[in-house]
């Protein structure tokens, strides 16, 4: 059954008089008004079932809640990547979730097919925001008096592609963003942003990853000196940038056959972005004469070269792959680009490719856990895109150098190896009791009340049943089902007395006597109780 | 110039390409394949001049970007509030920011006009949530094993109306609301939940607030004693909800003349909502037997009963005000309902309506800077509105209460007593620092990332100067400008004995002398230094 909107409306009220409609008085008056609001009425039980039963019950496509311990989960990961952000100088901004349409046209290339539009009800046209970047430029190009900041931003970002929950794919999903913009000296900025990249995800506990680096300009040169066309070079990045997913014979096959590329092209290519290492890689470019005669590159070459210097002071060397096959699909990319991957999710040596019985979907099924998780934080140099927006000259040439954390992602490797079970969802520190007995006992629960406010100002977090009169059973396995430590117990007759037995908690056998204590040490007490636990754990 | 999504997508092709065609080389390969190219790289100088003089550079109607003083102070509200929900046993969950469109229908009444809906752009109908009780309510509905939870949901919200900036009053807003869900022994969640209100504003250093009480069922029994037929009492308690914004001959006026309610019934109703104060009124209305004898006021009267004895326990009784003028406009509540209310935005009472020259909006300008800011927090009980999503009868009755704090609105409250230049913006703890002279001085920027990158790993802010060779007064204006509070100074000689400088900051005429401290320790002489100056301070 299909109904409109206006019944539902209706219904909603007709509802809410049902549940007067059962007392008697209130029906004499019901009566008296109107003979079809009770028919209304009456109908409303069977109609609501009815709706409830046409009810999708779920979240959008692509969108999924999050609670429980997943959430705290997530909440610790927010916090280490903010204090990292916060560590390395970054303040915090805040954009709307939705921006005018006409401030993310054309910056997404062929994703662009992917923003979300909200309806036109009269007004601005606006999209949600696909991502922080664009956003970010537009703040700057609209505070042209900002000319250095480093701003971090933690916010979700929609995009309306094909969902693939298990690989962490969603259409509502969290960036965590830093970026710096001004006019600094050449690679300084950069290289910090690389190092947010690696203390960040070491901070995350994530050991084995790697930070791929390539640089927009020297692929430009690559490009340029194995003929190809400056019209089609963005067609052909974007084939390079898939080497991440399918090995190079397909990658080929795109340039040749799809995009018209002489074969001749397509091998020197292929030469070039199967190259990778470190400062050896640069030495190795800087003999290559060819190259070092293209302008673009011989200037992406002098920045890698500056960028090394500083990434080895940093002690991160390591950590850091100089790999000619990273592309980048964004269009707005000007200097470095990079890609943070788990060894386990690297892309596809020569290995699978010699194996052609196998295709890339059953390659994707075993390999590890981690496969298909792809990049956990990538970003790059984007010069010119505040300059897109900015109406004054002073602000029209703003260079800005970021980095942006998937958490989706982050967190799915990291559940993986963390023991769930052992995380708490609440954090409550007492459970406020009373114990009594008898036909006086009134269950104490305004005493209950007052002892939970006093630890409440005290600024400790404390709950108790909402039963006026329960049993001392149900008081404990209420509280240890939230894995509360302590118990504040209200004993009749001690509390009379002006006192309180504190318990320590979830000590199985070794069960803790408890201790009286004064109700007006109460707070202080607890706390230095708390403290001392927090001390063992 | 009016032009097309796709001319602004080829031009954003044109600018990169533009940036190579000024290097010759580059230029060489570019004549040699597409003259077409050259044409359209030179005009996109031009072309982007007028694009982004066609762009409105601005943010949505009625929402803004948070930064800088704002942002941080804003934060600061947040984590006050989250931490006072945390010690009442709250956990957090992130629902979607948008809904399938067809749960948000039906339960705003009027206000659903309010809503944005999202483009269909084939798929599923979404709408952007209109607050954060519907999706609460879905999500309970869709996880009938969560049988009690107490809840709490920091997040923005959306609604298109008419923006009032200045009052507080955007489109794209935060709420932060705390819910109890589950069957409980009557009132007490209720109480726990006033309790919240009234600890949080506390908490947000708010002192000058009342909580205006009320109860639907005693609302109820008022309208149909004074001969409101029951299929009209939504649209008479909505004229009541007015009483905060007009006298009361104006919402006489509404009810009589719009909405045809006899001018007896009128004038009784006019009785009972000038009716507040505290346990004292509740005994008033028990002396009245019309009232008593309706079930549904009898029922209500006996829940204030028990709630403000719950109310005293807590010991906030002189923080409540008993109204019967509350109303509130949502269809879903069914028990108590309240608002918090600065004393300086009270309704107007008597005194108003005696001037009757004075129009509603002259008496807006006259009176405070907080009026007009209406309720800063409020909510209520609803224990339908998860029934009404529910497709289980097990989960079925799912009563719930709840209370939501509007972050806009207590922003602008705590920011007029602030003192904005007090609040630092920025974070960073400690400025790395370099000096150094004469031919051979390299400007230690590789020391100074060294440096950094110690204090960082060990949890210390730092930044340091983006230029190889800074001087002194460059340093130190730097460090000024962000109010960093130490120095850790690498001097020539020093540096090479394995030592640097610490120097405290921004003492003025009593500058400190700095002293000088091993490398290997600086991390914890750094760590000690800041805890005495965070003590001092």
């Amino acid at each position: 059954m299909k109904i409109s909107y206006r019944q539902v409306i209706s219904l909603t009220g007709a509802v809410r008089l049902n549940i007067c409609s059962s007392h008697p008085l209130v029906a004499t008056v019901f009566k008296q008004y109107s003979t079809r609001a009770v028919v209304r009425a009456k109908m409303a039980r069977k109609e609501r079932k009815e709706i409830t039963q046409q009810f999708t019950l779920k979240t959008p496509k692509g969108t999924k809640d999050w609670a429980d311990r997943d959430m705290v989960l997530r909440s610790r990961i927010f916090d280490t990547i903010t204090s990292v952000f916060k560590r390395h100088g970054g303040v915090t901004i805040d954009t709307p979730v939705f921006e005018l349409r006409e401030i993310l046209a054309g910056k997404y290339g062929e994703d662009s097919k992917l923003i979300y539009d909200l309806q036109d009800q009269g007004g601005e046209l606006c999209s949600l925001r696909y991502d922080l970047t664009v956003p970010f430029a537009r703040f700057l190009a609209m505070n042209p008096t900002i000319q250095q900041i480093k701003r971090y931003h933690l916010a979700k970002v929609y995009r309306r592609d094909q969902p693939a929950m298990t690989k962490g794919r969603m259409r509502e999903f969290y960036q965590c963003d830093f970026d710096i913009a001004g006019q600094y000296e050449s690679m300084i900025p950069d290289s910090e942003v690389l190092c947010i990249a690696a203390e960040g995800l070491t901070a995350l506990g994530i050991e084995d990853f790697v930070i791929k680096l390539n640089h927009r300009k020297i692929l430009d040169g690559i490009f340029a000196v194995c003929g190809v066309p400056l019209g089609e070079v963005r067609k052909i990045s974007s084939a390079v940038d898939k080497l991440d997913k399918m090995p190079w014979e397909d990658v080929k096959k795109e340039m040749t056959e799809e995009k018209n590329l002489p074969v001749e092209a397509a091998d020197k290519i292929g030469e070039y972005v199967k190259l990778k290492g470190g400062v050896d890689l640069l030495e190795l470019l800087k003999q290559d004469d060819e190259l070092m005669s293209n302008e673009s590159a011989a200037a992406g070459i002098k920045d890698m070269e500056v960028l090394f210097s500083y990434i080895a002071a940093f002690g991160i060397e390591e950590k850091v792959s100089f790999d000619l096959s990273l592309a980048r699909g964004l269009d707005y990319y000007t200097g470095i680009i990079y890609e943070c991957v788990i060894s386990a999710s690297a892309p596809p040596s020569e290995k699978p490719t010699k194996d052609k019985s196998q295709k890339p979907t059953d390659m994707d099924e075993d390999v590890s856990e981690y496969v298909g998780v792809g990049s956990i934080a990538a970003g790059g140099r984007y010069d010119e895109l505040v300059g897109m927006f900015s109406q004054s000259k002073k602000s029209s040439v703003m260079p800005c150098v970021g980095i942006s954390f998937g958490v989706e992602r982050i967190f799915s490797i990291i559940k993986a190896k963390e023991d769930m079970s052992k995380i708490r969802a609440n954090e409550t520190e007492v459970y406020v009791m009373a114990f009594g007995g008898g036909k006086e006992w009134t269950g104490f629960l305004a005493e209950r009340l007052k002892v939970s406010k006093q630890l409440w100002e005290g600024g400790i977090s404390a709950e108790f049943l909402y039963k006026s009169k329960p049993k001392p059973r149900q008081q404990f396995d209420a509280a240890d089902k939230i894995g509360a430590p302590v118990a504040v117990i209200l004993g009749q007759e001690e509390y009379e007395q002006g006192k309180v037995k504190v318990k320590e908690l979830g000590l199985g056998e070794n069960a803790d006597e408890g201790k009286d204590v004064e109700i007006e040490k109460l707070v202080d007490h607890v706390r230095r109780l708390l403290l001392t636990l927090k001390q063992q754990s």
